[in-house]
């Protein structure tokens, strides 16, 4: 038997926002691989065994799923949102890159899922609906010196900006500086949205301006999106709506 | 009976990437309303009707779904993609926001899509997989200088690039000039990957370095990714990967 790899996204935490290929992979899998509480989320079935790790182990867990597909076994790899965007797809190829030649051959397939910028987007309204940027705020794996250079061009650019991995217990000083970037940059009403745990039964939703904006609003379970300068905030009876207009006039 | 506009993402053609929280809307739906090809991949079922319009009447669509709704319908607003990404759920917005106090209670939800980036990237491998940014390629609605100040900006912060609608067959002439401010800003390895009708059976996939680009391998069908200064090609019997690694070393 032909092994293969399926890095699969299962969305932001909804069972209702997991696509159906991605059903269909978990099906006839015969090993799941991933972080603990992804893997969690996975309904066990007759012949599947569940592989879960910690967090930051993510090269040694890709190369245990090449591993077992080289031998043959039907591997799912499991992110939350979508394996693309700062998850797990990137390790694979990683480990996949640095691994035996013989790995080249098995079959690896990525399949998408809804990831948390869209799932936070859509419960504000729309404040990616024009040009936007995403950018994983974590300085474990890049120099925080290249983070504060992207955002200081992505204001000066007027995208609007998600990002990911705000704030950890471990390292909370970056999204002071963060915040401090933005404040210096932008104007002091452009909408922030703090959107914690979307699309889970306890999920959070905070629209603040920047102005008023403080650190401890985020957390690692928050997503956090920065409008543009053309964002826009309509006012209603259930709450607001924000969006980014399609036009940009001259 | 209240009234409800749901403005969901279809994904990119596949149906299974579609989510079922998008199906559940659609199967208690009374009116789906879309351009004509999307609303064409909506199953019919008895009591639901179908409005298709033509493309760029996206106002005048979403006033009528606003209408709709105000007199009591359960209207659809189909996307392909994701709903919120240069797509219908920002207009829907700029027509209640212009449109008379009585739609303010409506009630609004948005459902997201696997949008086109993402789809685009799973099967060119992860080239998204780092810090990158979305950019729409059509001065339909906003001048052509502020795309091209993005794009300096973009390649300037080393982001990996997507770009939505890059060729209308009325106005060529931006991609070529996009092709020239890439060859321009990045080094002539980067990868530059094509991708048409992704998720559909006449889907194609073609990853070209930067130096060889020409401006008619996109049209207005084909999702552009341009990978970062990181950015890398794993060569493989089955064809390449592309991804972009997670790290940035000092």
């Amino acid at each position: 038997m032909t092994g293969r790899v399926s890095i699969v996204g299962l969305g932001p935490g909804n069972e209702d926002l997991v696509t159906p290929q991605v059903r269909a992979a978990l099906a006839t899998a015969t090993d799941v691989v991933g972080y603990f509480p992804y893997v969690a989320r996975v309904a066990p079935h007759d012949g599947l065994t569940m592989h879960g790790s910690d967090n930051r182990v993510e090269i040694d867990r890709s190369q245990h799923a090449l591993q077992m597909a080289a031998q043959g076994q039907q591997v799912v790899v499991v992110s939350s949102g979508d394996p693309g965007v700062f998850a797990m797809a990137a390790a694979v190829f990683e480990a996949l890159e640095n691994g035996p030649a013989d790995w080249l051959d098995i079959q690896i397939d990525v399949l998408p899922g809804i990831t948390a910028m869209l799932a936070a987007s859509a419960r504000a309204g729309a404040p990616l609906g024009h040009d936007f940027c995403a950018i994983n705020l974590s300085d474990n794996l890049k120099p925080w010196s290249i983070i504060e250079k992207r955002l200081r061009l992505a204001a000066e650019a007027d995208f609007a900006m998600a990002f990911y991995n705000p704030r950890s217990k471990s390292r909370p000083e970056g999204f002071v500086k963060t915040l401090e970037i933005l404040k210096d940059s932008c104007g002091d009403d452009r909408p922030v949205i703090f959107a914690r745990n979307v699309s889970h039964a306890d999920e959070e939703l905070r629209i603040v301006p920047l102005s008023q904006t403080t650190p401890d609003m985020a957390d690692m379970r928050t997503m956090v999106l920065v409008g543009s300068s053309q964002t826009r905030i309509i006012e209603r009876p259930q709450g607001p709506i924000v969006y980014t207009p399609r036009s940009v006039l001259e």
